[in-house]
Formats: C-alpha cells, structure tokens, sequence
C-alpha cells in the first residue's frame, strides 16, 4: 500500500457491505467530490438513543463519523485506516431520518495520517462533527 | 435534579433497556463500588468489523465508551446526561467475547461534568478508553 | 453578552495585548474574513523546544490554537469565551519564524461553542490544528 | 531506544532546562513514584491569562500537560516522544501559585504511546487534566 493509490466508489461500497457491522449501519458512499467523501444512510429503529423519540443514539454518531474518516484515508492510501483515536463533537439532536456524511484527509503522512467528517441533516444542518487519527 | 442525587443499578439497566440502542448494545450495569461504575455486554455478530476476524469495530467501542460515561454521570445527577463530546483512544483489538466497561465522574460541576470509561477484555487487558464531556 | 454582537479587530488586539500571557506569545489580530479570523505572530527564542533546533515546543502551538479559537468565539458573542476542552493535532515541525493561525466558530450556540483553528507556516503548510469548545 | 528503558529524573531535570521553553516554563520533575511521574512549576508573572487577576492562561495549562505526558513516556522508552496529539480538559481556574502536576502512561507499544495528565492546586484540587498521543 502506498499513498497516490486510491479506492473506487464501487469497491469502498463492496468493502462496506462486507463488514457486519458497518452492513448493519447501512453506511454507503454516493460520491467523491473536491477532496470530499459523501455519504448517506438510512435510519433503523435500534439507532434510537431513547424510546421518548427517534434521535439518533451518539454512539452511532460515532460509528458514522468514524467510518466515514477511516474511509476518507482510502482516497489516499488505497484502503480504509485503522483508527487510533477518535474526537467527536455533538452539536444538534440527530432525528430518524437520511442522514448525510462527509470526510476529507486533514493530513497524509507515511505512518500517520488525520481526517475529519460532519453528520448532516438531509437538509444540511450540522449535527456532529469530529476528527480521527489513522495508522497506515 | 441536583448534584448528590443518585440512581440505582437496576434503575439503569431498566432505563438501558427502554432505549433501543442500548439495548441492541447489550450494555449492562453490574456494580458500583469505590466510585467505579462496572458494566459487561455480550457479544452480537453485527458488532464486528470485518469478516475476516471477531473483533469489534471501532464505532461499538466508541457507543460503549459513550454509555458508560454518561451513566457515570447518573451516579451523582441522578440520570444519565447528554454527551457533548467524545474522545477515545484505540488501544488493542477488541476480541469477539464478553466485553467489560468501566466508568467514573472525573469533575462535576453545576453546568458540565467530564466522565471516563474504559473497555476491558475479559483477563482485565486495557483494549480502549477515552472521556467524554456531559450537560447537566 | 448576546450572539450576533461582534468584537472589533482592533478590540481584539487592545485585549490580546492587555493579557500577561497573549502579549509574551505576541499573537495579534491581521484580518476578520469570510468567517476567518487571522492571526499572526513573532518568534520568540524561548518558543524552542529542544536546543538542537527552532522549532516551537507544542505547547506554544496548543496555546496558539487556544487563544484563536476563543478569539473567533468573540466574533459571535462579542468576547472570548472561556475554554472548556482542546484538542490539537500536530502535523508538522514548526520553524522558528512568523506563525499565521486561522480561526472560524462551527457551532455557536446559547451556552456552548465549538471552534477551530489551525497553524500555518509563512508559505501556508500546515503545522498544527485542533478544535475546542467554549463555555458562554 | 527500546521500550522498558527508563531516564531518570535528574536526566529528565537537565533535558527540561536544556530546552529554552520547559526553562522558562519552569516545570521541574520531583519524584517518580507508583508509575506516576510527579512535577512542580513556580508561577511566573507572563502566564496570566487575563489583567484582572494572577490565573494562569489554558495554553500554560496547556503546556504543562503536553509536557507532563511526553516525559511520562521517558519512563518506559528513556526519553521523551513527540506529541501527536494532545486533548485537554480544563476544571477549575488555576490560581498563580506553585502547581503540581502529575502524569503516567496508560498504553506503550511499539510505534505509538498514550499517557495522561493531570494540574493540581497546591493542596490537590484538581485544575486541568489531559491525555495525549505519542510517537516512538
């Protein structure tokens, strides 16, 4: 793996599916645009955080944003990273709808490289935002 | 609700399984000793990441961290609180099995509490661990 | 103390200059653009971090980062906020010349704030970033 | 350099005034005592962050705790590592008096290294505390 190889749409999705875990999420890309990797998901009742409404949990925030950064670093390096720590922001209750996620590489180093993404509202607030870093 | 209030063990675990995400997780409370919030999980397949090996993916270990912190808090606000944000550290790979979580209050203050957590092997190995920052 | 009051540039520097601390870093206002607050500052020898070289000890950059973004906070609410955590990543070595930092607000809301800022050397690469949230 | 090499605290009191910014800084190492690494600073009049009174700036905080941890480190790798990344919590204003601070790894591995911090009043209340990331 070198950085300068990069990673299909196609195949990222293929890679997606593949995984238990993020096939439950139902995480997919729809596009890479401008140094931005876009995604979307469709909501599941078990994302719910509390049976008083159907705002997302945090902990699936965080699944979605570090999905989308470790992806993000397969635009760079030909397949997604390994997190090694992860920093999330909380800004707005997430309802039970499509949700849209962004990423981009902050920084490709050889050993190390940083990404950040956003969770947005189908209509484009932001909910959640944060940053990880990967081991190459 | 006022600082020095507190809440059961059993009313967690009833109030973990009213929400459908934790109780998807599989999150519960098993003692509260020395200030120490003690939680186990067990495993589901969805949780892992990859389909080549059990072990978690990075988003199960970020909602386990966020739950445990946020249930910290309920031991001296009287209910879980609301994360603001999150920041975990990926120590090792987390193993298919029974999973351990442990949480305390770091600072309480009339506004904003800080909480830490970390997840547990088993044999009691350090596999990930993080803070989280929480409004009253 | 009400969001959409704003803080002059020259107000800002009046304040910088008036702090013990921010007038030894020397960190002073240039510009406030499209949502951009910049910063610039002057190296100091006791920025250095080892003897061997004039590379700022992190942190310098941490307290760079800190004070920007408090100081974007201050183009929403009409002061700097006060820290309540940072997060920084450090990309690069940082030489022993003119700093420029950049700061925007990314949520401002009625009692919390998240900003950003990043360090940038004179020719724009990028050393140090990083991302904290302001009580109001 | 191999893990399980130390340094010891005298080495690690030569190294802090060898460089110009621990020197004016300040932080002087006292004990190394149950794998925590024991520090004190003496206040200086530049590390006020405000003109109203003697507490001292986040990013000093800032700068201990970076330090702190780096130097945690030289405990188990005989030297101190290169932050990566460092993320803060600040609790309680720190008064310009004598601080204390503590610090310790919580995970060595080969490449990369994560210990915590923590700034102390005089009498042990707790004023600010950290983690940070660390490269090998």
């Amino acid at each position: 793996m070198t950085e300068n190889s990069t990673m299909s749409a196609e195949a990222m999705n293929d890679r997606l599916r593949a995984s238990p875990f993020s096939r439950w999420l139902g995480i997919q890309v729809v596009s890479f645009e401008r140094e931005t990797l876009n995604f979307e998901m469709c909501w599941r009742e078990e994302f719910s955080g509390t049976p008083d409404n159907d705002n997302a949990h945090g902990g699936i925030l965080a699944a979605l944003l570090d999905t989308a950064c470790g992806y993000a670093c397969a635009t760079r390096y030909g397949k997604p990273l390994t997190t090694v720590d992860l920093r999330i922001d909380y800004h707005r209750p997430a309802p039970g709808k499509v949700l849209k996620i962004e990423s981009r590489v902050i920084k490709s180093g050889k050993r190390l490289a940083t990404a950040e993404a956003s969770v947005l509202s189908e209509n484009g607030e932001l909910l959640a935002s944060g940053r990880g870093l990967f081991v190459v």
